[in-house]
């Protein structure tokens, strides 16, 4: 009987896989036969290969050399690249780290699960090498045991401010590791209280335990910062990155946090960044903050990831200049070049703040000189809390994609993050994570092709969304080819039937203040965040072209100049860059209204179709599994018809057209 | 040095009263010297004439009676009556209760710190008979010691689950006793979790002490009561009043509970309302749950007191037919006679909920064959929270003064509640306090004049709002006759001005969801709440007339017809009936949008007014009250500001209808 709640790593019986005689004899190659990685790898494909079909395979070592640490992400990804090829009568794995051996395994597992053909996968040899050096999850669990934006349970790190170490934190690096994530940080970006002493040593026995279970998996620990420790904790009055005092302190602190925490890499930072304290409160520049803590930390070959999420959240709605989708080149691109090369800025995929629908930030790409990391969230915050379907992974490809024509050779996003383009020192990609204590780590257990596919796209951001979701399906739900089929129907149309019934065009928010979840159009409409859709009788947009705030311009061109063009720019961008008339007319040849309306009308129908499709399923997949995901349909379908209506209801009302088609509007 | 968190109690030297050497002597008559309540008047005679005049008056005890307990309405309105007058050198007080003393003391006490002429007040003899017989307060307190719609600190009866008891409860008791009080709910109505285990040992000892304090000053104790009762703390699987195992162990509770405080006289009840278990529970009636606990209480002269407040609160918006508005009638009104005569309906003013400006409920008069009270709210939930001055004594004024056309001879609310109008055995006027633990009692200085004001008008519906307020200030912040006139004109107008700034005519809500502070104009109107204004692009209000929800048709005639047509209905309730365009035109001569932009523009300008009157008191009232209330009209201005640009934004946006004097609008 298989455990569902083991997700992928469940491991359930496999009758159809192909070619797995060479599975009996398997040879790894390339690290010594102490590495701690290893060693986990070795463990995994045993349990794996019994599991599924009851081989225990002969393991042989090969060739080892010793390596030093990466000092660099392109070091990283050297170590961490894996080549699987058959040899003789069995598999070779090789590759110069544990964590590159342990990603091979896991390649060779999914084939398995998948019930692929192994003689003819790796017949010709296969080489992964990863994408991007950093590919880490972002918890923001706090210490209480809450987690800030989580839909899956409490914090399985933290009960009343003590860590947590058990069975289920050796699973939790497992299922992380399996899909290719190398780092984690495990609390709350917003670091306040409690938390703020996670760098004392109350802590610190149990830090650097947590650390050598995340190292036996190829996980690098980092945690975040409360900027303003050296008062919260350190008893200073300031916490100016250039007073003297503040950094003594915190030489003193990182020579004592990275001493007694010997697997810890870095730290994340959220300064200056709603109501978080940081180096503007003392008139410096970000790059101060983030050097001077870069500078001590490098002694013990630290990063510190600064994220970019800086903006006035007081900002009064009667002010149309002010545009918080500008702040962050704003407040980042002029010092682009003076951070250290230990330091990575951390940038959020949209100028916003991970909406269904929003432009790539203009700062990823804008920045040339500066390491860059991206962030995306997977923990469904304006996405439908779990509760709602909505498979992301179509959304993070797209913004892999995006061409930001900061350069004439490889331009995109994940060239970007990658290194490549600007061959930074280091780089990659992180997602706020999905997960929490709830028995199958996501709460929805199709959020989980969440977690799965965040990390396989990390690892190789060439791979389709349908081939993710695939993989996804046949190793934690089912194997029967028309159940797997239903399923991918059901995954893969799911963000954009989410965004049809949802805020439209590109315009986001329109969500219950606070929650996040559920329709409120105005909700955000005359409050302090910034977050307007700026709605009259005649039209709808925010005006951010070279008119309005200016903000289309802060783009490379030709995105500048198709962004800033009401006829150019993109249908589902439209009105995040212009305010329109309602009877302006899309590419797509309906009116603004009537898109409105049409696409409200489709999406709460299409949600339906989705939750038939899964009704069809009762009896083929198991029935715990089912009915987790009925019961959420069940939720789903009731926010999409409120979100259907009311923004139908809204849009009627206000600009007094009726809809073409003559459907019910209250 | 007066201490100004004691208000109207503090008793600070007077100088400029009249007629004084009478108060020399004083008799009190017609009371055993062993009477509980007595010794109080007794106490704050001498407290008062001794801290203001610096007079120890000679005290003599007249002719007296023991009175048996009342047993109705009118035999406590005879009981409390009293009687002051001049006879030879000394003042004279005279009546059948200590309260009545006290009442009588109270006044003197009153005449003497507003500076009036003592002799010439009573020369001729001054009775004073109490509107109502029943003047009540309702603590919505939780026993761990938060407050429901609390604004000024925490709960000083309970804290973590335990009753306090304290001096300061005597002063509570003294403090609205001196303005007529004479009957206190002590727990939320909504009876949730612990508090339900009021009724239990655990707090029966302290309960008892409670109510022997209150009964010191003539308060009658009373406590809200969980319905559910039977099952959250019998054990029973039923809460059916007509089932005999609930009839039976109500019978030991109440005999128990009755035995164990013998103060007690009964219980406040919110059934089957928000979520609250009742009768209907069980296909019973309204009458059947609150005769079933009033039958067995009536043993111990216990009264019943069952609130109105049952509507379907899961509306769905798209609903027009339901209307919130009519449930109290269409619940309570088919069992007109059939309520016992120990049980008394509580009704709210309005039909919905506390607004700053609804028809009177239609159940006011609407029951002809019912004991009635009145519920209002000095809590300013939807009036501010005690940040916004809104003194309410006007609006009790209107909805006392309301002819409920009920029958040809007395037939206002005040009639109704008096008792005169159908005899009712018990009746009279409940208000939700305004009191928390802050050192002030009503958390806004300013905020006082309605705990003070709800008491004076309970006992006697025929003052003033003015000599009210006039008193108010007189004896709690100043004596200074330009400072008083200054602190009147901010008090009289607040209730208009408040309303001119928040919801237009009559329509209500429009706040934030949830808090009911702050500006949301559409914060309700997709929600389940039964509270939508119904704007579109052409027009606002609810249709409740026999073309609509029929609710206006709930009224005697002619409030009927008035209410029914759109050309009779008063302006400040118009859209509450109808649904009208915006360039209807109303009795003042404007336009509804025009009236909507006049009164919001101006309604802020005069909140301005008010906040620099105050300004012009620094220096010349206490340093510490200047400053609580200088604050929160900083705070108010934010508010009342944010109310206007919010909602006449919204409907300039909503309409496109252009304000005529040109005024910014967002």
């Amino acid at each position: 009987m298989k455990n569902y709640a083991e997700l992928w790593i469940g491991y359930g019986k496999r009758t159809r896989t192909k070619g797995t005689d060479c599975l009996k004899k398997i040879r790894l190659s390339g690290v010594p036969g102490s590495d701690r990685v290893l060693r986990s790898a070795v463990k995994e494909l045993q349990t794996g290969l019994q599991s599924m079909l009851e081989i225990t395979p002969e393991i042989t070592f090969g060739a080892a050399e010793e390596q030093p640490p990466a000092q660099s992400g392109a070091q990283i990804l050297d170590r961490e690249t894996v080549r699987v090829s058959l040899e003789g009568e069995g598999l070779t794995i090789s590759s110069k780290s544990g964590a590159g051996i342990f990603y091979g395994v896991c390649d060779v597992l999914r084939t398995v699960a998948c019930e692929g053909d192994i003689r003819e996968t790796y017949a010709a040899g296969k080489t992964l090498r990863p994408s991007n050096p950093l590919r880490m999850l972002n918890h923001w669990d706090n210490m209480d045991g809450s987690i800030e934006r989580g839909y899956s349970g409490k914090s399985f790190f933290y009960v009343d401010n003590e860590i947590v170490l058990d069975e289920r934190t050796v699973d939790y690096a497992r299922l992380i590791a399996s899909v290719g994530i190398n780092a984690v940080v495990i609390n709350n970006v917003n670091v306040k209280d409690a938390a703020s002493y996670m760098i004392t040593d109350r802590y610190f026995e149990k830090l650097a335990r947590l650390g050598e279970i995340f190292a036996d998996y190829g996980i690098r620990l980092f945690l975040s910062l409360n900027y303003a420790s050296t008062i919260e904790i350190g008893g200073l009055r300031s916490a100016d990155p250039l007073d003297e005092e503040v950094i003594a302190w915190w030489k003193d602190k990182m020579a004592e946090v990275f001493t007694k925490i010997p697997t810890l890499r870095g730290f994340l930072v959220k300064a200056d960044s709603e109501g978080r304290p940081g180096p503007f409160t003392y008139g410096r520049t970000q790059a101060d903050g983030a050097n001077m803590l870069a500078d001590i930390a490098k002694e013990y070959g630290g990063i510190i990831i600064w994220r970019c999420f800086v903006y006035n959240c007081r900002q009064d709605w009667r002010d149309r200049k002010t545009d918080r989708a500008r702040a962050g080149y704003d407040n980042f691109k002029p010092m682009d070049g003076d951070y250290h090369d230990n330091v990575i800025l951390q940038i959020k995929n949209g100028p916003m703040d991970f909406q269904i629908r929003e432009p790539v930030s203009p700062l990823l790409g804008g920045l040339t000189k500066t390491n860059q990391m991206l962030e995306v969230q997977i923990a469904q915050e304006y996405t439908g809390h779990q509760i709602d379907v909505c498979y992301l992974i179509p959304e993070f490809r797209e913004i892999l994609g995006f061409h930001t024509f900061c350069c004439q050779g490889p331009d995109t996003v994940a060239d970007i993050i990658s290194g490549e383009t600007f061959g930074s020192r280091y780089s990659g990609i992180a997602a706020v994570t999905n997960t929490g204590n709830d028995f199958n780590w996501t709460g929805n257990y199709l959020a989980g092709a969440n977690l799965f596919g965040f990390g396989r796209l990390a690892f190789d951001t060439s791979l389709s969304s349908e081939q993710i979701a695939e993989e996804f399906v046949r190793m934690t739900l089912s194997q029967e080819d028309e159940v797997v089929r239903t399923i991918l129907e059901i995954l893969l149309p799911s963000r954009e039937i989410y965004e049809r019934y949802t805020s439209p065009l590109g315009i986001g928010w329109m969500v219950q203040p606070a929650t996040h979840y559920g329709c409120s159009v105005d909700g955000y409409e005359y409050d302090r965040w910034g977050t307007y859709h700026r709605a009259d009788h005649l039209g709808i947009g925010v005006d951010r072209t070279d008119k309005g705030t200016g903000y289309a311009l802060q783009y490379h061109e030709p995105n500048a100049s198709v962004y800033n063009s009401p006829e150019k720019c993109p249908d589902e961008l439209v009105l995040f860059f212009h305010h329109l008339p309602y009877t302006h007319v899309l590419h797509s040849g309906k009116t603004v209204i009537q898109h409105i309306y049409d696409t409200h009308f489709e999406g709460y129908e299409e949600a339906q179709q989705l939750a038939a499709k899964w009704e069809s399923l009762k009896g083929r997949v198991d029935e715990e599994v089912f009915e987790n995901v009925r019961e959420r349909f069940e939720r789903q379908l009731a926010n999409a018809r409120e979100w259907c209506d009311q923004v139908n209801s809204y849009f009627y009302r206000k600009s007094g057209i009726p809809d073409e088609k003559g459907r019910q509007i209250w």
